[in-house]
């Protein structure tokens, strides 16, 4: 954890210079949509052109996803004492389906209010809640079963194209080989799906029809007007979300704001707020009121911080209030164990590592002690009321999961997974949107029954899983061994990840171990986009694959998810700038290099046309004379 | 890299206490066969006894696989200038096969034997080479081919078993509780193994019969008398190799023969020198001599080296004569490709990154330049002639394999796997030992398919894949991009994982980036020995899992692939020795341990006979009044 040097205070908070610092060679692009105020940002790499000896094309910039939000505008100037632009305010008053509150509705948010000492820790609210009007459903789900097709939607339409028709112009446009380079650098591995269906385009349409279905949620609630839209679903791209949070042992609200904009700025599409210690309300309110990106909450966690830390002496009184505390400041999405339900409790006896859930075992604990059914799962109706005023979506979590490989798929956990299907439905009768949470801990071949389990009893609502860890041997390494089966259920239809850090099982993750686990589930959801044949997910990785053969490192480093870090290791054995444009690395040197090898053998196939086997027994001959004459020199001119 | 103090030389060279260290609470055990002299070592973990609140029962070694060879037998004195034991020294030449050389035979090993500038470097070898006594073949296929079963075949079965047996009755005998101890710990779920047959209990036998027809190899020069023997197949534990070397740009004898101590220490199953700077021979003596796993090479690297860095002025004669002075020296196997054949050239010239192997490239330009076959392709079977005197096994390689998920499973690449299939056959009339390499870079779903065409094509002979990387979008990341292919296919039959370091694509890996890639890289292996289902993988998971359940700390971390870094990540928020009982970690605090709060659960459940569903109705309730009366305490003794 950051050492800092004096605590936090309201007055003084300031941005994290590491957030607002540009990621090299890029700038924040924004495409609009149908009408002025939908601007959907993204990240665009600008590369260099392709030196002469390669063919002296230009390379035209990349498009990439981008979740960091104004932080990585230049244009946008950061107090994080005020929070970021409302930039959804006018969509949700145009609705008029809302109305302001004359101050908060719950008990705790009043208390907290009223709380001179927490002047200092306190976020500046300029702005009263907001709640829908008597009688409304302000959920996206509620508009597009109604067929209406919101700007949110718009926008992740928008989104999720990766402005992919730009791309392809500008290749076609690039040069007299661009339709060649445009064909290329678009080629896509026809998928492996199982299912999904990826349309080439999305339209806002397709959104709002996922959406009415149930299979895609669009977390946004009403009182987190900042948020830039964004889509979880199987037919789009695979998400990630990173966990932050204090706990009773550590951590300052300024230490877990500058968690939230360092897991954005590497890649995060949405951050769970877990915080477990001190001014839990104060920390989230500086978090959301900072945050592009939807924010989720164990609301159980907090309640049960009001009682003290006795899980019996919860009730749905206080659990209510929470809520609605909750939902008030602006939380998207609320983590709710409903599927921990009395008699599935015993069934955890003869598990190796019993209930790994917090949530789940505070319910469990709870049910224990009253003998009776889950408050959670009694109310849950009662709960759907509150979310549809807010559009507060649920993430139905998973209490009985795995902590093991030894417990993977057992009596328990599918019994609860079949709960939270019925759960779903309920969910659906009041238009509240619904993601299922998964596993936890399963090896590779167990994978599939999952997927299959959670696919039918679920109704193809979004999944959403920790990982799963495909071994439990490697503590300190646990970003890998569930980045491992976090690829393979994302690639059979998992619709988000939450990550693992280095630090699971062992203790608080730190920055470092905060990006390390973005990195490593960037790179798992992307290669479930992959191997699903998402239409656009590999222009990436040909535009890099290009840099690299084409010795081009620093658009090598540029392209790639860390380029500080890649840029870094590089520097290490080949330090000078006069490397950079090194057509070997230290790996080989300059004499054993295959790409600067190989690169002759295009040359000379190229000039003779020789792309056609037709044509080889007759050019060889004649290559391999001119090839010698050259004097075998490793770079012509095409 | 390290920065030595001061340079190498032959009378200084001491082992880095680094690698001598023994890992915390590991003892290094030996399992006798049928002879004294087949000692077969392991490494036993020993475990403390669990909690008397969670019932006090002790906890019995477990045994791990254990590639470190001498250096963590405390019994054993390392002096590296000395080399290692020559185990196998008396199995060699009681098969009465083979003879003394009077001397070096290759013409360039007697060149630097005889250039005493070099004195201050060179190992000092105390016996001559062996050889084939004329018209023998002395490779592990041809003695399972008549059907003997040599000393290193049982040694290897006996290795496979990881001490199950052993392991189960400790578990049995353990106290009370023992048989429900050993089914717990020893669950397994079946597994889904695409076709491969893992028994329970691996035989000298089944050994014999896997070498024999091609699907296992047991990679075992007889100059490498020093090896512990181990087995590369599909029906085995899949193995791991890490790659060390010097290039031009770095690294002296000193570092390499760390790097090989330090890799061996965290799991690699074999080393290759892929050496291309200075002393590649002596670098090579000094790591051959003390190495207790199998050492490959590719000698196409050494070759092109005598001839100045020109591929062109390569000729079989210099080929041959450093293939003869790497097998006098012992190495266990060959890189050779021999599929990179004339024809095949150009199929790469409409390649996003063309020829990324070294040895590939360096074939394809001299092809091109001669306009001839390939002369590894041509004269192959003159290469059979002389590995065979050795036991020598090939690693066919693959010289064509995609550098981009672009190229994956493009024509080039299968019409090399092609004709590797094909050498195998004619290696098999020889019976020389084959492996076939793979690739590389290939998109998650592109697996079944390179795996479906190695298996047709090569007759099963075992395949060794470079990782795949499932996608190029995380140049410094390339350990965890590569571990997810590398996982998947090696579930589906792999036999070997090349690793791949975060330095991949950027520069030379230092000790840190060794260790990175092979705890992926076992993570990976591991992960695809649970999912194929192998009968004792799991056991280490389930110990490690029972340690984590019962806040045994010391001990999750002992059972991990890397203790030191588990133990140091802990530490980091708790580092107090009293916290090493802390019944929690700093993740969620004491009140929020979801371990402590299960722990419970099943107490009660147990207590009142709860595993059975039928008794829950009448028992819950009498649980719950019992639990509240006794405090809600969450230890109670069973």
């Amino acid at each position: 954890m950051n050492q800092k040097t004096s605590p936090f205070t309201a007055n003084t908070a300031t941005v994290d210079p590491a957030a607002i610092k540009s990621l090299p060679c890029s700038s924040k692009v924004y495409q609009v949509g149908s009408r002025p105020d939908i601007r959907v940002p993204f990240r665009e790499i600008s590369q260099h052109d392709t030196p002469s000896h390669f063919g002296a094309e230009p390379n035209p910039p990349l498009t990439v996803y981008d979740t960091s939000g104004p932080y990585t505008d230049p244009d946008t100037r950061i107090d994080i004492r005020k929070g970021l632009p409302a930039l959804r305010q006018q969509w949700i008053t145009e609705r008029q389906d809302t109305e302001l509150m004359p101050g908060l509705s719950s008990q705790y948010g009043q208390q907290r209010l009223g709380d001179d000492k927490l002047q200092d820790l306190r976020f500046e609210l300029s702005r009263q809640p907001r709640c829908a009007k008597s009688g409304a459903n302000v959920t996206q789900m509620h508009y597009a079963r109604r067929g209406i097709i919101t700007p949110e939607m718009e926008f992740v339409a928008i989104r999720e194209n990766l402005r992919r028709e730009i791309y392809l112009e500008s290749l076609h446009n690039s040069g007299p080989n661009g339709a060649d380079m445009a064909r290329r650098l678009s080629k896509v591995h026809p998928g492996m799906s199982y299912g999904a269906s990826l349309p080439e385009k999305v339209t806002p349409e397709f959104v709002r029809d996922e959406i009415a279905r149930g299979r895609a949620i669009l977390p946004n609630n009403i009182n987190h007007p900042e948020t830039e839209p964004m889509i979880i679903g199987r037919n789009f791209l695979v998400k990630i979300n990173a966990n932050i949070g204090n706990s009773a042992l550590g951590s300052d609200i300024g230490e877990e704001v500058e968690k939230m904009t360092w897991a954005i700025r590497w890649g995060a599409d949405t951050i769970m707020d877990l915080s477990t210690g001190k001014n839990i309300h104060e920390t989230r309110e500086w978090i959301i009121r900072n945050s592009p990106v939807p924010v989720g909450t164990v609301p159980i966690y907090q309640a049960l911080e009001k009682v003290g830390g006795v899980a019996e002496d919860l009730t749905w009184e206080i659990f209510r209030d929470t809520l609605i505390e909750q939902a008030e400041q602006g939380v998207d999405y609320f983590t709710i164990h409903a599927g921990v339900r009395l008699p599935f409790v015993p069934m955890t006896a003869k598990r190796m590592t019993g209930i790994v859930s917090r949530g789940g075992s505070i319910m469990a604990k709870w049910c224990l002690a009253h003998h009776k059914e889950s408050f959670l799962y009694e109310r849950f109706e009662d709960i759907c009321e509150i979310m549809k005023q807010y559009d507060v979506a649920f993430s139905l979590g998973d209490g009985l999961r795995p902590g093991s490989g030894y417990d993977a798929n057992d009596e328990a956990q599918f019994a609860e997974l079949r709960t939270l299907g019925e759960l779903t439905q309920v969910a659906w009768q009041h238009d509240v949107q619904v993601m299922i949470e998964g596993p936890g801990h399963v090896p590779l071949h167990l994978i599939p029954e999952n997927m299959q389990m959670q696919l039918e009893h679920c109704h193809e609502a979004p999944f959403y899983t920790l990982g799963p860890l495909a071994t439990d041997i490697a503590p300190g390494y646990d970003h890998i061994t569930s980045g491992l089966g976090a690829a393979m259920i994302a690639w059979q239809g998992t619709a988000m990840l939450c990550y693992v850090t280095p630090k699971e099982h062992l203790g608080l993750p730190n920055k470092k171990d905060v990006k390390d686990g973005i990195i490593t589930y960037k790179i798992a959801a992307h290669a479930a986009d992959l191997a699903k044949g998402h239409p656009s997910a590999a222009f990436r990785d040909n535009a890099l694959s290009k840099a690299r053969f084409e010795f081009r490192w620093d658009d090598q480093f540029n392209l790639g998810l860390d380029p500080d870090t890649a840029r870094e290791y590089h520097d290490e054995t080949l330090p000078k700038d006069s490397m950079k444009v090194a057509h070997f690395c230290s790996m080989c040197g300059p004499k054993f290099c295959s790409m600067k090898i190989s690169q002759d053998v295009r040359d000379y196939a190229k000039a003779k046309g020789l792309e056609e086997q037709a044509a080889v027994a007759e050019g060889m001959k004649e290559m391999s004379i001119q090839f010698v004459q050259q004097g075998s020199k490793l770079y012509q001119k095409a």
